[in-house]
């Protein structure tokens, strides 16, 4: 019998008040306790601060903040705040059983994004770096791209933690079918937070422009990304919201993706491609289109809970290697398997940013950590707590840290 | 030999980088817990909570903010959000060590009190309270009066927490020098953050105009409270900054303190009192002036680190009963023996404020705590762990919770 997660979660909620608690790291006992832990002691540690802010420690150097403005909860939607408060906290507990980082949750009372920018500004100083969570595109990408100057890492992970895991992911399974990676051709279904950033990291690059050396990094073949209304290509006109006209983001896109300038939907954009990577929606994903793709096709199908295609009739259309988001089928693709050792390495490092040249190097470690890829195994399991050290060192080394 | 405090406190900080951490509650050591604590079973909570947020729990039962500014740490002053955090850090850990409350420091980088009301307000959905702390005044009081209709108790402990705690060391005074809290003439020294809040809850009111039934709570016979121009009076006038004039916070202390519109400095104004309170600063109070007083006099002298009077001094003088905000002398007055149990109580009760009638609560409870005061015995000591018990007790059958 398959065991019901949900109430198993909510009974866990109910028992415990959360997951999370915070403890302190020094007793308060006696009159001594106190005056060194409060006042008067902790003016001097508020002095020094103040002077130099590198001479003395607080939590800020080991913590993040988890914000969310509730917009884009798992794929539950718009469902605020409060109810993404437990998917935050859930986040933390990760951040802390993976990565020793002191995560603490933020959900927001907002959705307009230049609210959120501030808030995430302001509240800033406390914070050593901001995992954005759970915040609906196009907004994401607005709002990640303008906190990139506050002077530590902010780093939505929907976005670049799949990109990470995806792009490792494409790295080992292009291994496994035996072919090179900049020969492959890739189409994208969905081009929100997660389909956009792994879209760029896929093409070595990032939103700014900036593109990695192709002699570090090798940008794969062609991408075709598809959303709601079809393939992508500069040009694709429509009116208003129910037109097929091309947000700036997407546009974007449509600059260094589907250089044939392919359109219509995803039965025309997958035939002879050899990677599918689905961030979309069930059941989307067809046996026929499978058996359109190019020899020893790649599916990764990463809708949650129910993916674009049942990983068994993917198999039977003739798929070389599947992935999911779900821990129940083999080659799990699970972000908890870049954003804790990200952070780790970036806090350690002092980096003001997460560069592109981090997230390659989180991505290629993470992929080296499976020396001998195979149909079902192209990934580290999402439990093995030497992920996040082995990506923490990359990564750290990259920042030159 | 003294011991150094502030030497020893930022070696502690240095060594344990910061005195908090994140716990988690909860383990992730197999793929079943990591499918209740995260994804899929974390969807679950997070639907059940935005329908029916009384039906699942979060850490949001028992978390509270620690939000400053920075713009009046301890007696430093404007130092800033990075300057501010280790106190906030040491206040948390008194939130947990004495009352169990996961409280959380957040330091922002704006000092702009619109700005800070919208913070608070936006990140409130995963908080159960909001502590303000080191906000200088007139802001604090703008900032906190418009705080109270966001539905989560906001609680500004440099005002209410003194206020609560002067309360219970008046009440047991008065018993100490058997003089009726009604008859008592009181001075205070100090129209900032403590000394207005201070003087509202010993005449029974709060800034709104709210009044404690007569019957429940019996306010001082008259107050005069001074800023650093001297007694303030209704009708005190003067220019600009330099100028004697009134802000709106003095105004209204004016319209129900100094009912002999007495004027000039402390040495006017002290003659003849009963008790004086300084909030203010070191060595503003003579041993002439305490001569001046009421026979039996009670003198407060909380300027930190150095006091209005020395207590030797004072007691030299006639004083009956001294207290400091000092640890090394008797009758410390200190705020920790207030706040823990108030957001424990309101956090109980499911309190959507703080009222004037719960601080009360919390005062007559904490007076209560000591049988028999006596000169040097005015107050509970600020380790004893059972004060917060007692005080929340009583704050949450205030609250009706």
């Amino acid at each position: 019998m398959k065991k019901d997660f949900g109430k198993l979660a909510i009974e866990q909620a109910k028992k415990k008040k959360g997951k999370l608690e915070i403890a302190a790291k020094v007793k308060v006992e006696n009159r001594d306790d106190l005056s060194i832990a409060y006042t008067p002691g902790v003016a001097a540690v508020s002095r020094l601060l103040a002077e130099k802010p590198e001479l003395a420690s607080t939590i800020k150097s080991n913590a993040v903040a988890v914000v969310s403005d509730g917009s884009a909860v798992l794929g539950l939607g718009n469902i605020g705040p409060l109810g993404a408060l437990p998917v935050m906290e859930g986040k933390a507990v990760l951040f802390k059983e993976f990565a020793g980082i002191d995560a603490y949750p933020i959900v927001l009372d907002t959705q307009d994004p230049d609210e959120v920018i501030k808030i995430v500004k302001n509240i800033a100083p406390g914070f050593g770096g901001i995992n954005l969570e759970d915040i609906a595109a196009p907004n994401c990408f607005y709002v990640e791209d303008r906190l990139q100057d506050i002077g530590i890492p902010v780093f939505h992970d929907d976005q670049h933690g799949t990109a990470v895991v995806v792009m490792a992911a494409v790295i080992n399974a292009a291994k496994v079918v035996n072919k090179p990676l900049g020969k492959l051709r890739i189409v994208v279904s969905g081009a929100g937070a997660a389909g956009n950033a792994l879209t760029h990291l896929l093409a070595c690059r990032d939103r700014s422009g900036y593109q990695i050396s192709k002699r570090l990094c090798v940008p794969v073949g062609d991408i075709t990304v598809l959303d709601s209304k079809g393939a992508i290509y500069e040009g694709r006109e429509g009116q208003g919201e129910r037109g097929k006209g091309l947000d700036l983001y997407k546009k974007e896109l449509a600059r260094f993706t589907n250089k044939k300038k392919i359109a219509g939907g995803l039965k025309e954009a997958i035939q002879g491609a050899d990677v599918f990577i689905g961030v979309s929606k069930a059941n989307l994903l067809t046996s026929e289109m499978v058996k359109s793709m190019n020899q020893r096709p790649v599916i990764f199908a990463m809708a949650n809970p129910v993916p674009e295609i049942d990983p068994e009739i993917a198999k039977k259309a003739g798929a070389a290697v599947v992935g999911t988001g779900r821990s129940d089928f083999p080659n799990q693709i699970n972000n908890v398997l870049a954003f804790p050792g990200i952070f780790r390495g970036a806090l350690d490092s002092g980096a003001k940013t997460v560069t592109t040249g981090m997230k390659l190097a989180a991505a290629l470690a993470l992929a080296g950590m499976v020396k001998r890829p195979t149909t079902e195994n192209i990934l580290p399991s999402a439990l093995d707590k030497k992920v996040a050290r082995t990506i923490a060192a990359a990564v750290e080394i990259e920042a030159g840290g």
